[in-house]
């Protein structure tokens, strides 16, 4: 069979999941018994307007009666979706609905996407700002950067629920989670660890921004845009790119990838040459993320470096940086501590809740749905699976433990969080 | 047992239903599989991609691909809660849900709540707007009047999707299907009907516009607001009470119900005393739809006049003017045809079908949830029971009919509606 076959037959077999028997991925259900007429005065006039009164008297109260608590909004621009560009709200639609079954799937989080059009960024904060309430914690996702920093920011200060750019920071945690435990496996000090990162966008910001407060030094970083190294001396860069601007006179990838310990790619296809690879220090640390294709295959890579640890963003290979062992969770703990943000604390006891689990020894039920005889913590084996099912209580807890530790929870930790 | 007693063992009872198992009346549920990582592959990335680009390529591909097309928003900004007032769009929430769960028991159609906080009308304007294109359909609720009307005309001229005001067109349809069969169980003539509406907020301006559609005269309709007769010597009148401004020299309750044919009580309780009713007309019509308690009570009515027919709001006399009756499958028949409006042939499609079915006899397993023997068209039955499952296919096929045959209609009445 050809490959442009399987790629046919694989393209309709994801039109005809969204398609059919019903279009779309979520659906609303009921909670509560609405049979009979009795029900109904309960569940709407006149019964419902006992519920009202207690959160009119006390606002809190909302988290008791309604489905506020558990309740997730996706909310996206459609600016930049997937790898595929700024399609508009909506055609970012599947993506948004798609992030809604994740949450469900893995963290038991009712979640509702959101597509908002607007002409400026005051008026997509303004229009977010102003349904939040609605909601326990609002995901932003697919927004193009720069507009995503600040709206990301403003929003944070608006909303009294937590606001999470699940593309810059789910991103970043597990790409940390894994680069942290590479790092370790290689012998390698991370106030020490030269890194380059080719690309600009959210995610590399946040994941340069995320690794810095785990101990990296800025000067050691060296951060490629289109147009090559961000230095001092350019006179074209954003506020976000100014901050990883290095004063240094190295101006391409060839340059600067020469004795470096890390390279992240969160940029294009083919974009690390093996020769590039082959200047690294010794026991190199790769995670080529850009998806499907990465900046280096893995054959390729590992062909050129056998002292390599490598990750991407593919379920096919090892090490799949993969946001899903994230956000569900992140979003789980936040919520059930009523965090009124998610702060540094919380993404770095996300990161060492996610690192933590691959040192551990690994269920069979998660070796057989991995389709593998083993797992190690090493080389071949950084980070969690995605369908690991101990992230959720592991990374959950740790979270909301941060959450109230750090003082934004609003609540004490539950029971369930105790056993 | 006390009165008292029961009233608290009610209000338990309304908090328990909300409060336990979980909060709230609704989540998000999947419609498709979501176990193995083949499943995830193509409910999100890469598999995810391929929707994407058939809706960037045709926009109308949304609703083959997403959940959209059956999806409904109740948005609310909880100024006029119930008869509760303006209580803020937290205090809401409970109502909003309990309008999602209606919508889903009734008419299968998912439904979500948005509250929305804002300052202005504009602001509001602007949210709803920004957002409508991630459903299907608009359902505004408990928005206060003057602003809901100006609101209500923005938001039709901004979304591409059906935006419907319930508290104003749900009820008018309601209220003019009881009206009309009442009128014509009296033998009398709309054109010739003399009406008097006590209340002058949402409910009972659209309730007059609609009876006029249906055939009433402008002048013979005396509106009444906390000041009296709204007349056209009055200087405090906004735009919208203008149009009932009636060029007369009455100015009470008294003055206008002497030889009055119809009743439209929407204000408070024990509004209109025995000795107004007795002033009526010859068979007289009287809606009494002050909630929980009417503006005359049934039997104090009926003790006055023994010729009268009277409607009320509640679920324990005959008669009950109840939004459900229309809003599910109003709406239910505009997503079906992706009607871009809810337009004025779709409102008298509504109220006609919802008339005739109070003329055809009743199937008995809606006599046992009524836990009546009987119903027969006459004085005490003008209005199909809310729990009648003929509602859904008769009101939605009208309307869905209605909005093809008036041209609002994106697509043609489905295969379904055929039968």
């Amino acid at each position: 069979m050809s490959d442009d076959h399987q790629i046919d037959e694989f393209r309709q077999q994801a039109l005809d999941y969204h398609a059919n028997p019903v279009p779309g991925k979520i659906e609303v259900a009921l909670t509560k018994p609405a049979n009979s007429a009795a029900d109904l005065a309960l569940a709407y006039s006149p019964g419902v307007a006992e519920p009202v009164r207690e959160i009119a008297q006390n606002a809190e109260n909302v988290y008791k009666y309604t489905a506020k608590g558990n309740m997730v909004a996706v909310i996206s621009n459609g600016t930049a979706i997937l790898g595929l560009g700024n399609l508009g709200p909506m055609a970012s639609k599947p993506v948004m609905e798609g992030k809604a079954l994740l949450f469900k799937r893995f963290a038991g989080l009712d979640s509702i996407d959101i597509e908002v059009k607007h002409r400026t960024i005051d008026e997509f904060v303004d229009t977010v700002a102003n349904i939040s309430d609605t909601f326990g914690g609002i995901n932003l996702e697919d927004i193009k950067a720069p507009d995503c920093f600040e709206i990301e920011r403003r929003l944070i200060e608006r909303c009294d629920v937590p606001v999470f750019h699940d593309d810059q920071h789910g991103t970043a945690i597990v790409t940390a989670a894994g680069m942290l435990n590479a790092i370790e496996l290689q012998g390698k000090d991370l106030k020490e660890t030269t890194i380059v990162c080719l690309g600009a966008g959210a995610a590399a910001i946040a994941c340069m921004e995320l690794l810095i407060k785990c101990g990296a030094m800025r000067e050691k970083i060296y951060m490629l845009d289109r147009k090559g190294v961000i230095h001092t001396r350019r006179d074209d860069l954003n506020e976000y790119k100014e901050l990883f601007a290095n004063n240094t006179d190295k101006r391409t990838l060839e340059d600067v990838i020469e004795g470096a310990d890390l390279f992240l790619g969160v940029s294009g296809p083919d974009l690390l040459p093996p020769e590039a690879l082959k200047l690294m220090a010794d026991k190199p640390i790769v995670f080529a993320c850009s998806n499907p294709d990465p900046e280096i295959k893995p054959e390729l890579a590992h062909q050129v470096r056998d002292d390599l640890i490598m990750g991407t963003g593919r379920s096919d290979y090892p090490n799949q940086v993969n946001n899903v062992l994230c956000f569900p969770f992140i979003f789980r703990g936040a919520l059930d501590v009523r965090a009124s943000e998610i702060n540094d604390e919380m993404k770095l006891a996300a990161v060492e809740a996610i690192r933590e689990l691959a040192k551990e020894p690994v269920p069979q039920d998660v070796l057989n749905a991995a389709g593998v005889e083993a797992l190690t913590f090493g080389k071949d084996y950084i980070i969690p699976k995605p369908m690991d099912p101990r992230l959720l209580p592991r990374v959950a807890k740790a979270v909301a433990k941060a959450a109230v530790e750090s003082g934004v929870a609003r609540i004490e930790l539950p029971d369930s969080y105790m056993a």
